[in-house]
């Protein structure tokens, strides 16, 4: 098995004098401080991740993952478990949520089978698959500490695969029925919470599926006692294929300075897993929107992290990403042509404070 | 004086037939009924309001009202006053914020001076002014009764020709160093919350000037009094031209059926008032995000509108309008493009709960 403690330990943060050489710069244009809020920080990240201050957005990709639950047994879906496999196949016609969000910002879905219960042979969809699906965990462990480390490679591989092609930031999406259950579990578990805190809905469960995903969790975290300091442990016990495969997207992102968009609940897990591994990964992370899972705002404050949108979705699919990437460019446009202070004729020795205060009284 | 009562009653509510159409339409996508959110709510009402299934998002127009405020003397603000005249002279440079990011979604910015303490001769820069700015409200009325109606039919006018041009959807924005301080005055009263409340930092205001703020705001609801039942009476005296303007765009833009967007905090001021006057304008406005300043969360609140971004913006110049034109046009994009169930080969008939769920449980 390659070393994932010698991958994580060549993770590097963004440049930091690039990022002040930025925001000095961005100081400089004609409006109060910081009053572009979030875009002005957002603009600033990139420039630190990239190492440089004109940002290179051209070619944008959201990886999904998709892969099977065993826990589907327990009745944590109102979904036949096919629609996994059918959506999967989905993505490569163009026609799902995500499809027409990406479309829209032209960035690339890349499509990985990580684990779902069919087979295909198709040329969009990237056969990795670990296995038919992962196991029961209310059984036992979801996955082999082996297979949960498989996983991870698997994303970071597929990731380096696009870094290679000139991908220049990425969004992470998954497909996988039962996979706000396993989510659910993994944030419980990482943050502390309990489990009646983080279960949520998923993409609409009632109250007595809610019941069994509750019920689901709680005995999969009796039985398999996952240790919350080992989160390949926990990931293996009671996460997922499909959430293990994104922990190597933001690992490898990190590792090669992308930025990385979060989407939803089962991304946050994800990105929760790959912070506790390797804390840096937190620095090329972005979120975008925040779900209708109660438990995601908790993750993005464990993380230090906040949403810039409050769209109400819970589609899953990496459909908040493209979101995210539209509000870069936008960004990215306007802090790069607006005009300066001397520019705009304001003499900015007249009224210093309003253009210099931000931190402070 | 035109007659505002006959304006405001020939209002109409958007047409919820057509509206209940697209959402039909929209829950037979691939997708669980409700998982795109408000991108699904904003396709829809805009359905309504446009009452067509097909909407035309071809032209938006951000109006921005500019104007000087009198309670500028009770230093108010960090900004000399002649920014005003500056900043209103530079969105025809396309230099500003709200310049770049209207460009980058090719909304049109239409100037309006209805109240700046300078004199232009520009073809960009509308002339419909109506004082060199209000008095200083904590000596007396900002303005009269009738200048107050007349900014309004400013507003409203000004919208209306931007509509006998082909401008489907409005933005809201505005220049006048001071309009957080009467924007506040306004807030409290309507809302009924103190004045410390809603007083926030403006575009960056010290502590000292915060102080000043909620001092002027109080002495000049003590020495004028308003009317919080009367609308166009805490306008007229705690208010501005610029508020003033905008209150008649909401109208205008309620009235033509055609929606607009609320940017921040001097924007949901006027939103407020445009709503107590006539409470079906709500139903052509859309929140954009929610700005740093305190008082806006309630004023939302207040009118039953939800903020989509998140962005810690204190611009104001209308800027968080073409984020909102962006998202638009994005989930117009998104819902009118994506694959039906039938196409799907998804059959709803398995699992109607999770697709028809939403409401209830």
């Amino acid at each position: 098995m390659k070393d994932l403690k010698q991958y994580i330990n060549s993770i590097k943060e963004p440049d930091q004098l690039i990022a002040k050489k930025v925001e000095r710069r961005i100081d400089g244009l004609t409006k109060p401080v910081g009053a572009l809020g979030k875009m002005e920080e957002m603009v600033i990240r990139l420039a630190g991740m990239q190492g440089r201050e004109e940002l290179d957005l051209s070619q944008k990709a959201i990886v999904i993952m998709c892969a099977d639950n065993g826990v589907y047994d327990e009745g944590v879906s109102e979904c036949p478990q096919e629609v996994t496999a059918t959506v999967t196949y989905n993505f490569t016609r163009g026609i799902t949520g995500v499809n027409r969000l990406a479309e829209y910002v032209h960035a690339q879905l890349h499509i990985v089978d990580i684990g779902v219960k069919a087979d295909y042979n198709h040329p969009q969809i990237h056969n990795r698959k670990i296995a038919y699906g992962t196991r029961n965990m209310t059984d036992g462990p979801a996955m082999t500490y082996e297979q949960a480390l498989e996983a991870v490679w698997v994303g970071i591989e597929e990731t380096q695969k696009l870094i290679a092609k000139g991908v220049q930031v990425f969004g992470t999406g998954e497909m996988g029925i039962g996979n706000t259950t396993t989510s659910a579990a993994v944030i419980a578990l990482l943050t502390g919470l309990s489990v009646e805190t983080v279960v949520g809905r998923g993409a609409g469960a009632k109250a007595e599926t809610l019941n069994r995903k509750e019920r689901a969790i709680l005995k999969a975290i009796a039985v398999n006692k996952p240790d919350a300091s080992d989160p390949i442990d926990v990931l293996a016990k009671v996460g997922g294929l499909d959430i293990a495969g994104l922990v190597g997207v933001y690992l490898a992102a990190a590792k090669h300075q992308k930025a990385v968009v979060i989407d939803g609940f089962i991304s946050v897990a994800a990105a929760l897993i790959a912070y506790r591994i390797a804390p840096l990964t937190r620095d090329y992370m972005f979120a975008s929107h925040l779900s209708q899972e109660i438990g995601m705002r908790h993750a993005l404050t464990e993380m230090g992290l906040e949403a810039h949108f409050s769209l109400d979705m819970r589609l899953g699919e990496g459909s908040g990403c493209p979101l995210m990437f539209q509000l870069m460019d936008m960004a990215y446009f306007t802090l790069s042509t607006m005009g300066t202070f001397e520019e705009a004729g304001v003499d900015k020795s007249k009224y210093m404070n309003i253009w210099k205060q931000v931190e402070g009284d």
